[in-house]
């Protein structure tokens, strides 16, 4: 049997999973579904937003779909997606930008540079070390290259011009293109972000350390109609996450209206993950067909509710 | 005598410069310029890029029009600019975006940050420490509050979510803007990257550390038809230089195509900054008459060649 985690999270996460769930229940009704809570409202009632328990019951799911979560207001407290992603070595978060001419792929290292965790504050001065490891480069270049292999190229989204740490990077990742035989550029990640706004037809692969891939993934919803669009994998040799890019978004919470085509999107995700492309494009192409039938969610200038969206993909699918 | 340094640096800083020189010397016939060789070209016959010498004549000068320049290949170099840019403690980098329905200031922190200079390679991994300090931050967030409060309102870039060092930079701008009664809000940088996009509107100044400015400035460039727009302001209780954002773009140089607005407006940020707003007011406008009058560089659509779009708006000053 196999196991799926479900962690609805907060905010609109109460809203967009429930809907990718019903259409992974309604393309694999062999799925075996279970709840995990996790998160700020989790926090609030009970003073921990996860813990080593919860991080056993997702480590013990075959695939986990995330919401998103809101992170508590408490100094202490370290981001929880960014807890879960390192105690599930999750270490290649895949982010898929497809629409009208645009169609990269921005594999993005997910447990060390920024988010190495090793901060301290001075009476002074607040710092974070932003750490490149040989390991973690050669993993995730590794990663790259393979998806890029099956594609056309690989862009290395890097500041060494500026960043020793990332002439350590793009050493590695550049080796590793040329042992894979993948067309490899390196382009300053400034340059890039502006760049692939201007000219997306010019990008594949791109790969790039962990904290330029989280503004770079954003930047580049742009392209594609927002965050209601971009869904993520986040994958380790061993555990695997599928999360929409978008966060809680309190302000818009409760009302319906949220998108759920990233959410359907990272089920898709997940399902090809599992060993089953054929049903994670049938998922794809029905959210393909109701948008071209103009039924769109408000941040796309449509009226359907978040429900009503899912209730068309179903009935597509 | 008011003394002015220019550095054209390399690749199209050769060209640009001159433009923007030219209209400065039409302007003001009483300013003095001297040339001030830094770069790629100097460090290609020299061996050396920059040196204490040079930044002793830089230091001289009441204001620095400077281009670009190219990063040497040489890993033990670390980027001239920066080093320009601490020797000189030039800690505002003030960035306008404006074009149709956008009027945004980025005002980045340009001394600490990833930018600390403060990287070491250990066996398995390289380290680059990410600085933010108390000094640099009440600085870099009154010159932000003082800009916002003749203007409408203060946006906080950040990532406090995830950097410990980035909840000291939000306390003390947010603090800052409280006591200069300006209207405050905080924004993650990965979604205010796609917000900033999305609706420009919604930002009127920005404050941001080092790193962050640096992408979002680039990714804001979008807005107004590329990095051949925007000028930027380097500014220090001591010295001040001016530069376009672009950069030294050698694989455009020597074909008199590169677009020299960028250059133009940061020569007007100049004389802004020498307490002459008229001319800066008149070249900005003799600028905004040149464009609409269809005259453009290749980047933007035009077939205007950069001596001649410079040509244009000498007449119109
Ligand atoms: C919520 C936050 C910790 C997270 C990140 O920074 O990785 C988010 O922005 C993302 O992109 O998944
Ligand atoms: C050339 C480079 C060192 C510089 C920076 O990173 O600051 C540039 O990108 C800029 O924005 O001025």
């Amino acid at each position: 049997m196999v196991k799926v985690a479900v962690v609805e999270g907060d905010g609109i996460g109460h809203e967009v999973i429930p809907v990718a769930r019903d259409l992974l229940e309604a393309v694999r009704p062999d799925l075996e579904f279970f709840d995990v809570e996790v998160g700020y409202g989790r926090w609030e009632r009970t003073g921990s937003a996860c813990d080593e328990e919860t991080i056993a019951d997702l480590r013990s799911a075959d695939a986990i779909l995330f919401g998103a979560i809101t992170t508590p207001p408490d100094p202490e407290y370290r981001s929880v997606l960014v807890q879960i992603r390192k105690a599930l070595d999750l270490y290649a978060n895949v982010r898929p930008i497809r629409g009208e001419g645009v169609d990269v792929v921005i594999v993005r290292e997910n447990t060390e540079g920024l988010y190495s965790g090793i901060e301290w504050t001075e009476p002074v001065r607040a710092c974070t070390l932003r750490v490149v490891s040989r390991q973690g480069s050669e993993r995730i270049a590794r990663y790259a290259c393979t998806l890029a292999k099956s594609r056309r190229h690989l862009t290395v989204g890097n500041k060494a011009n500026v960043l020793k740490s990332d002439c350590l990077f793009v050493d590695i990742c550049t080796a590793e293109a040329v042992r894979a035989g993948v067309p490899c550029r390196t382009s300053y990640i400034d340059a890039l972000c502006l760049d692939l706004l201007m000219h997306p037809d010019r990008y594949d692969v791109i790969v790039t350390t962990n904290m330029f891939g989280d503004i770079l993934s954003d930047a580049a919803a742009y392209l594609v109609g927002g965050l209601g669009m971009l869904p993520s994998a986040n994958i380790g040799d061993r555990h695997a996450l599928f999360e929409p890019v978008h966060g809680s978004a309190p302000d818009i919470a409760g009302r319906n209206i949220a998108n759920p085509v990233a959410a359907i999107r990272s089920a898709a995700m997940l399902l090809a993950h599992l060993g089953d492309p054929a049903s994670a494009a049938a998922m794809e192409a029905a959210v393909g067909r109701v948008l071209s039938a103009g039924i769109r969610t408000p941040d796309l200038g449509g009226d359907a509710g978040t429900r009503e969206f899912g209730a068309a993909v179903l009935r597509e699918v």
